[in-house]
């Protein structure tokens, strides 16, 4: 059975606490948009798409169980919570791009002057059902897009196959961005084998990344983050794929930090290196790497493991979240569900694409 | 006071139980050559020199309070314990040279056919007590000749350094290799901030580099081994100091897992990279680092912490220890207590000094 990280039904939103995998395998019941904004927050979901669809998915939970009275008391409640949302977690663009799509319907709903609140709560509800549906057919392309990206470069022979942090359907409404290359490149027969890095200091690799790959019994091995360049120096790496949080105009990423250091071995390799992302982590608002805020992470997540400490007490330390890979560095491709772009090419190609 | 990993005196010898380390400070005290080799196998002392110096002290205990009745019954049996030793950990040279430095001094002293079994066994004790000496006063010129270079570099000016897991006063007899040229600088009031890895899986950073720094007051901060790139991206980082395992005839460097990888990354920013390590770290009798064998570990130091499951049940995982760092990407130099060479010159230059 696939893995479900996000268990929903119309005011109802279960959402697997990724903090206890995987040891154990409990959901989170979610009411409303504050246990929405907590369990990002605390990182019990994470992944750039699941956050947009946790959250989202939240405020549906909400706006089902609540009443309102007046056209302007919803839209007002609907853009608060969401404009709430947003401040749960800097770094991904995905739910500012939900929260940015959803405020303008709630606008236009509004703007016809003929519907009911029941009406435009529904249509609303509906379109954030929407997008967890949409989400896991997009994971879909991209996984198809890529392994035929991936296969065409090595002549359809197996691959073996490096990831980094957790892109799959943990990170997601299901399958997964980096993941679902993986697993379609599986359900093909083509991966040899599977490399994933621990990803400290959350280790989403060694606790995630691994549950999935072992549960869907792909074949993997777990490497330390710093074991990456001795592995393409000994091993056949054909490519690096990694997920993404945001991608901005010149096609410069952010994504968990590490991948900007992998991208760099790649490169030294000569191993091409995919982001794959849904259209959706695209910002068009940003022209460079720059512009991204990068979330610091408490201190805490390095100098313990489960509540007993590691490292030497009074010790500093710096924890990014996230790091930029710089667009020239994304040698394979920005993979996303409606093709294949080099970084330089994604604003112009999406453009064909999205309304 | 200084921080003492190996406390030893005629007959006694204890050393620094560094798998306790930071959580407590407790001393194993070592009886004979399988202590020794118990010890170094299950890293309660680890770090190329102090490697070395333990074993050959625990040697010198056992020969202490053991009597011997023909010179060749005491021959072979110094010869039969240093082979042992040396099978404890395969990667480090250290031990290896020492194994054949003591073993020639055993057949020349025996070939005197002069020297009585007690004279013989005093000498080699002694010679044995002088390597532990002499570590401290080469880690001091180390410190001294790689501050100097990096000074020089910067004109004089205070500096950023990044290390990588640790090769301090805990790796060696005392004062440190990496950490001895950190602590030079710092002594002169040069430092502006150490950053460190938590080097994983075996946290020798987070847990024994931390501690040193802390303990010596010394501004430092801990980085995951993923944040070396974008640390060198958004911070300033003057150069990177490692230690090392084993240095071979092209100047080919083996060092703990992730220092090629740190090497790449440093060049990539055009950071000067070092390697610190004293001339008994040097092995002419390979030519490259493709000869080195890289010792693979056991998974469980990747899937538990302090007896914690961290990774999934039933993944396989991949354990070097050590990785080899080619000699074009180690930039700033080879720092040793003879001065700091280019890697490929550094045969040429030790000949000169070495007998």
């Amino acid at each position: 059975m696939a893995l479900q990280s996000i268990k929903y039904e119309r005011g109802s939103l279960l959402v697997l606490d990724q903090l206890l995998l995987p040891a154990h395998k409990e959901y989170i019941d979610v009411k409303h948009t504050r246990d929405g904004w907590e369990i990002i927050k605390k990182m019990q979901v994470r992944g750039a798409p699941a956050i947009a669809i946790a959250g989202c998915l939240s405020l549906a939970v909400e706006l089902t169980n609540k009443e309102f009275e007046t056209l302007p008391e919803l839209a007002s409640f609907i853009k608060d919570q969401l404009q709430y949302l947003v401040t749960s977690r800097p770094t991904a663009v995905n739910m500012l791009n939900a929260t940015k799509t959803l405020s303008a319907s709630v606008d236009e709903l509004v703007a016809t002057n003929t519907l009911t609140v029941d009406i435009v709560k529904e249509r609303i509800i509906e379109e954030i059902e929407c997008m967890m549906y949409q989400d896991i057919s997009v994971n879909k392309s991209m996984g198809w897009f890529g392994a035929e990206h991936i296969l065409e470069r090595f002549h359809d022979q197996s691959v073996n196959i490096l990831t980094h942090c957790n892109a799959g359907a943990l990170a997601t409404a299901g399958y997964g961005t980096a993941l679902g290359i993986i697993r379609t490149l599986h359900e093909r027969n083509r991966i040899k084998r599977v490399y994933f890095t621990e990803t400290r200091p959350y280790n989403q690799g060694s606790r995630l990344t691994a549950y999935e790959l072992v549960h869907d019994n792909i074949p993997a091995t777990l490497i330390c983050d710093s074991h990456a360049a001795i592995l393409m120096k000994l091993h056949d790496i054909s490519a690096v794929v990694v997920g993404a949080d945001r991608v901005v105009a010149n096609g410069d990423t952010a994504n968990k930090v590490g991948t900007y250091q992998l991208s760099i071995v790649a490169r030294h390799h000569e191993v091409p290196f995919y982001v794959s992302c849904p259209s959706s982590t695209f910002d068009p608002t940003m022209e460079t790497g720059e512009e991204i805020v990068i979330e610091e992470r408490p201190h805490i997540e390095m100098t313990e493991t489960k509540g007993i400490r590691i490292a030497a007490p009074g010790i500093n330390c710096w924890n990014p979240a996230f790091d930029v890979t710089p667009a020239e560095l994304i040698t394979g491709g920005i993979v996303t569900e409606f093709g294949v772009f080099k970084p330089g090419e994604l604003k112009e190609q999406l453009a064909r694409f999205t309304i």
